[in-house]
């Protein structure tokens, strides 16, 4: 156990089977009665509409709002880039570590444009890189193990990782966060995400590997064995979601799918960004499935096993601009939309109030 | 004649064959390297990246901006209601342009919150409304013709129609506007937008007419039925786009009509808004083809024939949030998108900028 994982850092799994609360039905109803009575024809503003009477019915508001918005960025390494699954070497996590918190990368652009809080932890890439100012250094190893061969971590390692996502919540909802945004950096991360979403879909490797961040026909055969050699490791009868997780996901989706958990436990709308984040959800929601009521989609990746998963989910995803880069940034496009839904909510007028006829 | 037909208001349309100039290729170009240069994998912003190169081809800049964004907003009457088309009553119009001046409609929380200029033109309803505060009086008469029964405008009505359109362009290039959208709203305007693009596109009006801001069956049968005869009185070999516009359009086609192509003249980017607006820019493009390089289109409108514009005007429009009502609102849900796209061209660290490796 390395230091990060000694001391007065929490191994605590109990608070997984805490409940999530329920939405608040009255409050969505209220919302969907103020809906019909706007001077618009009933439904003509769709998703919008929807994305208003959702966030009343999460928010237990009339007036609901997506602000103050917290950005959990993580980023860690993972042991399978060994088996040749990536065209970019494992360095660049380190290097994309420091240009995120430089505010060079899309993820920072975005925050800063939607003035949104980002929180940035390194979990562990393959070389420690010190202290980096607006880093919070919460590194489980030198990247997850080799799915293909071991373990992605160790029994501590998914403990501490889950709890990573906990305290980061926590840490939104202390500062009065409405909205949680999780997002993820590291080299080879579509691997362990489609290993994971795989074992909890039962789903063919074939049919959900798809090129990342550009592997060519050689690069995805390659994945596919790896994915493959991993299921065939990792998938025995009766392992619950959290030894699949551990087996086969990495430092990311397991802070992830803790971080979804606990911001569903606390009644904090989330924000799903792409396919890695998408893995950690779906495992949340297999650990509780009420958690799903707090989440709301942003996009179909265009990493095609990402449909997969959303049809899993019972998400339809707000945005398909063709995005395939993680780092929360389909989340973070999507944050616009939804100031649009609740200012439309709030401010148009009734059909009363502006006396319009109705139809 | 009425009074608004009169005296110093122009109605020349020599101005309709000025060019429009071309796009920026060297910039586009330029843009396209500098987003290969970023960041992230190759292509992995999607539509965002396309959005920014097409901004610079457009804007000739590298750091393209839709700011400061101008809204024309048009309102008039149809004489097709009397064809029973619309489930809302004709007076709607009048008290909607009222809702849109003082702030409550969609498109003006839209607005606001978008932090756009908008400019309300009443160009004519079945009731004149007397002054408005922030409407401009520009009354081409009392509705346009029933396009079932008679030509929808003279040709008098028509060129000042188009006047008006291009005279709110040059003042939002005196003010410096770097994005232009068009909206309107109009009981029945979805019939004539209907009629004009079955007679541009040669498709029969039962594959384009859809339910409009809620018809039911019987509605949408007689909605086929007041296109089919509209078609029947209207469409003779060798008809000009001027000519169908003049007979099947509206005041507002007619005046958006007007409007993109000067701004295409001006080199000023469009975001081209729902089914109604949409069959003025295929009537634009029908008179200059070139204006097709100054749009961009918003969304996939819920109002089934907008799919078949979207094809002849070969755009992939960037949103699908089932959105039908028109108004500018969904191209004014866009333009944080645009925003967006453009922090990103601007503000992403390149690989050599941040010591980032190359995949």
């Amino acid at each position: 156990m390395n230091d990060a994982l000694s001391g007065h850092h929490t191994h605590d799994l109990s608070w997984l089977d805490a409940p999530c609360p329920a939405l608040d039905e009255a409050a969505a109803e209220t919302a969907r009665q103020r809906q019909d009575q706007l001077t618009k024809p009933r439904g003509s503003l769709g998703r919008l509409e929807e994305l208003a009477i959702k966030l009343c019915g999460m928010q237990g508001s009339a007036t609901p709002t997506p602000d103050p918005i917290h950005i959990l960025q993580v980023v860690s390494d993972h042991g399978v880039v060994a088996e040749g699954i990536s065209v970019f070497p494992q360095v660049v996590s380190n290097q994309m570590l420091r240009n995120i918190a430089e505010g060079g990368a899309a993820v920072s652009v975005l925050a800063r444009a939607i003035d949104a809080h980002m929180e940035i932890i390194d979990l562990g890439t393959v070389c420690d890189p010190g202290p980096i100012p607006g880093v919070r250094p919460e590194r489980l190893g030198l990247g997850s193990g080799n799915i293909a061969r071991e373990p992605a971590m160790t029994e501590a390692q998914l403990a501490r990782a889950m709890n990573i996502g906990r305290e980061s919540v926590e840490r939104a909802v202390a500062a009065g966060a409405r909205l949680f945004i999780g997002g993820e950096m590291g080299i080879g991360n579509t691997t362990p995400a489609t290993a994971l979403a795989c074992a909890l879909l039962d789903i063919a490797p074939k049919d959900l590997v798809g090129p990342g961040t550009g592997l060519d026909a050689a690069g995805i055969a390659r994945k596919t064995r790896a994915v493959e050699s991993a299921l065939a490791l990792h998938l025995a009868p009766g392992r619950s979601p959290l030894e699949l997780l551990r087996r086969l996901g990495g430092f990311d989706t397991a802070t992830l799918t803790g971080a979804y958990l606990a911001a569903a436990q606390h009644g904090l709308p989330m924000m799903i960004d792409g396919f890695i984040v998408s893995s950690a959800a779906l495992t949340a929601v297999r650990l509780q499935p009420r958690a799903r009521d707090w989440m709301l989609f942003s996009h179909t990746s265009a990493e095609p096993g990402h449909r997969r998963m959303m049809e899993a989910l019972e998400a339809k995803p707000l945005l398909n601009l063709g995005m395939r880069l993680g780092e929360a940034t389909a989340a973070e496009v999507t944050v616009p939309i939804l100031r649009l839904a609740c200012a439309l909510h709030r401010e148009m007028a009734t059909f009363a109030e502006a006396g319009v006829s109705e139809g």
